[in-house]
């Protein structure tokens, strides 16, 4: 075989990024970790968030065992061993994300008391990296590993099951940590600031340490898992597609290779290991840029990944004498994927924010009025993107090419989770200096690097749900090569037309109102619990709202609410998503299960760009206000009020119901892909 | 022929039917209308209303014409003579309701002080039927002329330009009156109310005159055009399914009958016949329940208006010796119709009501996320209920089937559509017994009138998105089968594995977010002229706050400002809707344009309800608390202000956005049914 080296070379990156993980987070650890009071606030959040892993593990073992038994059982052990091959990789990315972020929030704390912003900026970045370096390798070691095994047109089929174990391990991690995160948010806040008139992250509420254990399991845990599920359901996607591909069709893409199907197979492995590379230069090229300004640095760090790539890519295609529009295809994605980015930016931090702010001079009602306008206006700009990248994509390579762009727009993941990671743990370490109270010099330089990671994870959050739509498309397309395969026909047509489909179509679109109800509810319904453990801490512990010395609340009370909330709430919209494919799929067969696809995927992607903007816009006004960047508006002013009602409102569509509508779209493609041939 | 009477009866009804609405608007006329204060406030009223709809008479008699001329140089003259035909039966059945509606207000009032609930309900209902009975007429009457002109199966398309002469209007009134009613409603309550201090509807308020003006332009013109549009747009779906239906399938249907075609276009203009008769019984029978408390009276007309309906069309399927399944098609349309009008009075009115209430007590953030959660959730029963109906009806007589469902939904339109004007002439009953200060006894009969008119209301948004989804998806069954004719080859497939069907699928799930978003903003800086206006006027009216004797408020430039900002808002909405499927279909061909109606038409029946019922349960949630329902929770307290905000937020969109998208689905499908001809 031609291209057999490169397998191995994809293992081989896997494996050199796990160890520039372990040793990024080695050189983190011994970084100082601060005072005795830091050290502890650190150790409470640092438990808090493994008993809510143990707590999340313990019940995702049963349900992937369970699974993986009838995925056995229905089609074939190799398919379960990929679902739990799958699952135990996102496991793990998220296990050492979350192990160096919740140890990094405190040296970051450290640093920026010892050693300014600039120090601050690495220790929290190379927190980040560890999560960013285990996302990409994790997924690229798993798959290589399904490649060498079932890397046959024939066996494709059952790469799927990693997929779909990425996807359930996702599911949960951000349903769940999404109602963590929240429940204790909303709730800390509700009686902490409104009705006590503390300030945020004050050591006296009880909920402070649950609401920083909540930042690292919604963005860490959960942002991770999602980006590693988007990542490994491209890649699956361009393989799957490749493997059904007509062979004339495969050879010219290839410019005449003698084996055109694994030359596409292997394809977007190697761009991903290339993309894994670029990342690790830009992660170093970080300690080049240390005298420049830390909005400055990142964005340097993150264009280098992408120009790297770009390089690497094409040289490769070059290389391997494939057709250009394989690497044009590839470019397509990973510019549409900025572009996306730049729109959220721009939707949550930029004009549309001052008009919300201008909405807020006239109350709550027209803040809300406002921010809803702006994010439903945000949605169009990223579906044209979105439309834009199909329609090149398409035009450049088929099928194949609309693959080739997801997996562009996520080959850098290295880098871009890396960032992502980075806004939690800068938020954590700013609610560290606040509760050991270090004083105003060091919470300036951690509210600078927070607002920094703020319009990071903005972006990110943009990323995400462009990642995610076009993953989605992806892997409908290859389902629908799928059932062809099966059905062992030339054409499979999904006619909307058809009343089956229509109502598959529905039924889809419904869906994500459907999950977005529930996790609001459940939001609501777990930081009530958190609202009256609170108050009663208040009411029953004396001293502690007085801020008597050596009165401490029970914090491990409010993280316990939080965790069983978060566990038991996560139940009922997971086993929705993941029923409502098979069900449709085996009553009303493989047409109306790709329109509830369709309308689930559309309906879900646009909902989620509602969420996430309005939400990130509602923050953003707030926080501008405080920060005294509107004139005659200052903190407590009306204006201000109307925005905190905002924020609040905001809080679960971005953090919840919205990032929980990505792995909706996602999961029900590749559950309908691996199930294609059983209702076909 | 031997169904050549059928569409004289046809005809004959309609004529039967403006006759009989004519003799109740004078039998109105002749009633009481007050004593002079009342007659005042109620020519402000009235010429505030027909300055409106004069001035928007005038930008429409200009886009009809321009349109009925590129209509008819494109799609032949007969086409463009079917538009303005269209349009004209809608403008007149607006004007019709409109005049009765505004005249109908104080004497309501004046019935509650002369005679009680009873006169003024029995007062009220009249001018609500006048309205029904005008858009069933009126429907009749120009579709039986469409009939008797075109009414052979190779003319029949043409007929389709009437749908869309009605629709155009349907668009322009909704919007403009969408604005119109919200701009002066959040402008008058947001400075008198909440700044000032000073009650709803309060003499003093230079913004509550518009404010009545708005209710009328928003739920009797604008209702009326939306239900008039989905009543014919129902009709010539299932005209257009029958001229292209297969002759032996038609002669199955229809019990051998020897022109089968014949017979299956005339059915659903004899049903809604029928309908109009079983009408013109509920109505007349509202004499007899004289004595039944009002919410019991109405809806007893409402249950006899369908049973009527029923006997008669199972009667005419017998004569006919047509198969039974076409009754049982309409039946079920009917049932889902009344079945998502009860659906959304539980969610509008019942226990989730109380649960926003209960998350009112913990602020404005929590009553806004309960809000949407339950709008959210409100969607799931009607989608399924409409999927429902579609599979029934499907499976009783195809894509025929689904379209008399819509017919059969709509059939009794002079009924509903009766109660639907008389919640908005309650409203202003109310209002004026208010501005006109006749004291607790009959604001008390007012108010209780005005609360079973919101709860008729509410039904009545249920239903007409309801009966726009089910017309929206006939009409796209129509343009399957005109695309087919006019290609003339056996089988059109929308395929959405296909990148062009997705590309129009995405697009058109974009473009309910695109209007949602334009139509808030419209309301945003119409509602801020008002705030504006208003504020000046108390700052600059020496003794108009402090109520000196005398001093009036120049409530004529505040009509204005609305007119104004209405009529400039609703252009650049309405011009996108109208162009994005020709732009779609001439660029992308048929079947993109396929998969954009698709598109719109998901997301569009689900954003509408999610609006509809968020909106109509927050409203609610405040009356409760006002009514005293909620024990401990008063007029004032903190709870209240919360809902307050609530009811704030959900005004623009139940009245101003949610009705748009309901046009919105039904224009795009008769449009691409039009053009479907030119792009095949």
């Amino acid at each position: 075989m031609k291209y057999q080296g490169i397998e191995y070379f994809v293992l081989i990156g896997g494996v050199v990024g796990l160890v520039l993980a372990l040793m990024i987070y080695r050189s983190m650890v011994r970084q100082d970790a601060g005072d005795e009071r830091i050290r502890e606030i650190g150790l409470s959040i640092y438990q808090g968030a493994m008993a809510f892993l143990r707590r999340l593990y313990r019940i995702l073992a049963i349900f992937v065992i369970t699974v993986a038994i009838l995925l056995g059982w229905q089609l074939g052990w190799a398919t379960g061993f990929a679902f739990i091959s799958g699952a135990t990789c996102s496991v793990l990315a998220g296990f050492f994300g979350m192990k160096s972020a919740t140890q990094t929030n405190i040296r970051t704390t450290a640093a920026a008391k010892s050693s300014g912003i600039s120090g601050a900026l690495s220790v929290a970045f190379n927190g980040g990296a560890v999560m960013g370096l285990s996302v990409a390798s994790l997924g690229l070691l798993g798959l290589g590993m399904m490649f060498l095994f079932f890397g046959s047109p024939e066996k494709a089929s059952i790469i799927s099951g990693f997929g779909m174990g990425a996807s359930s391990i996702a599911l949960f991690a951000r349903v769940g940590g999404g109602i963590y995160t929240k429940a204790a948010d909303v709730g800390a806040d509700l009686v902490g600031k409104v009705e006590a008139g503390i300030p945020e992250d004050d050591p006296r509420n009880p909920g402070v340490i649950a609401d920083n254990v909540g930042d690292n399991v919604g963005d860490i845990a959960g942002m991770g898992a999602d980006i590693f599920e988007s990542y490994c359901g491209s890649i699956i996607a361009s393989l799957a597609i490749a493997a059904t591909m007509p062979l004339e069709e495969a050879r010219v893409l290839t410019g005449n290779s003698p084996q055109p199907t694994d030359a596409l197979m292997l394809f977007p492995l190697l761009m991903v290991t290339l993309g894994l590379g670029a990342s690790f230069c830009s992660i170093f090229s970080m300690r080049l840029f240390k005298s420049l300004k830390p909005s400055r640095a990142l964005r340097l760090s993150s264009v280098l990944s992408v120009a790297v790539f770009f390089c690497g890519a094409l040289s490769a295609v070059l290389m391997l004498g494939f057709k250009l529009e394989l690497f044009m295809a590839i470019a397509a994605g990973s510019i549409g994927g900025i572009l996306i980015g730049i729109t959220t930016e721009y939707f949550t931090g930029g004009k549309p924010v001052f008009q919300i702010i201008k909405a807020s001079k006239t109350g709550p009602a027209t803040n809300i009025i406002s921010g809803m306008a702006i994010g439903m206006e945000s949605c169009i700009i990223p579906m044209f993107l979105i439309v834009g990248m199909i329609l090149t994509a398409n035009a450049l390579a088929g099928l194949y090419g609309i693959a080739l762009a997801a997996v562009g727009m996520l080959a850098t993941v290295g880098q871009t989770m890396t960032v992502d990671a980075f806004g939690p743990i800068a938020d954590n370490a700013g609610g560290i200096s606040e509760m050991s109270q270090l004083g105003p010099d060091v919470r300036k330089i951690t509210d600078e690097l927070d607002a920094l990671g703020n319009s990071t994870a903005a972006e990110g959050k943009g990323f995400a749900i462009g990642s995610a739509a076009l993953t989605a498309l992806a892997l409908f397309a290859a389902y629908g090569q799928a059932v062809k395969e099966a059905r062992g026909v030339s054409e499979f047509v999904i006619d909307i037309t058809e009343v089956n489909v229509v109502v598959g179509l529905f039924l889809g679109a419904t869906l994500p109102f459907c999950v977005g109800a529930l996790t609001m509810k459940s939001v609501g319904r777990a930081a009530g619990k958190m609202v009256q453990e609170i108050r009663r801490q208040f009411r029953e512990i004396t001293g502690l709202l007085e801020g008597v010395p050596g009165v401490k609340p029970d914090t491990t009370k409010c993280i316990d609410i939080s965790t069983q909330a978060a566990l038991k709430e996560m139940i009922l919209p997971g086993v929705i998503t993941i029923m409502a494919p098979v069900v449709v799929g085996f009553s009303f067969g493989a047409e109306a299960l790709g329109g509830l696809i369709a309308g689930a995927t559309s309906t879900g992607v646009l909902l989620a760009i509602f969420m996430a903007n309005a939400g990130g816009a509602w923050d953003n006004a707030k926080k501008y206000i405080e920060q005294g960047l509107v004139e005659g508006e200052l903190k407590g002013s009306d204006a201000h009020k109307a925005a905190v009602v905002g924020d609040t409102v905001g809080d679960p569509l971005k953090d919840t119901s919205g990032p929980s509508l990505n792995i909706l779209i996602k999961l029900m493609s590749i559950v309908a892909l691996l199930i294609a041939p059983l209702i076909a």
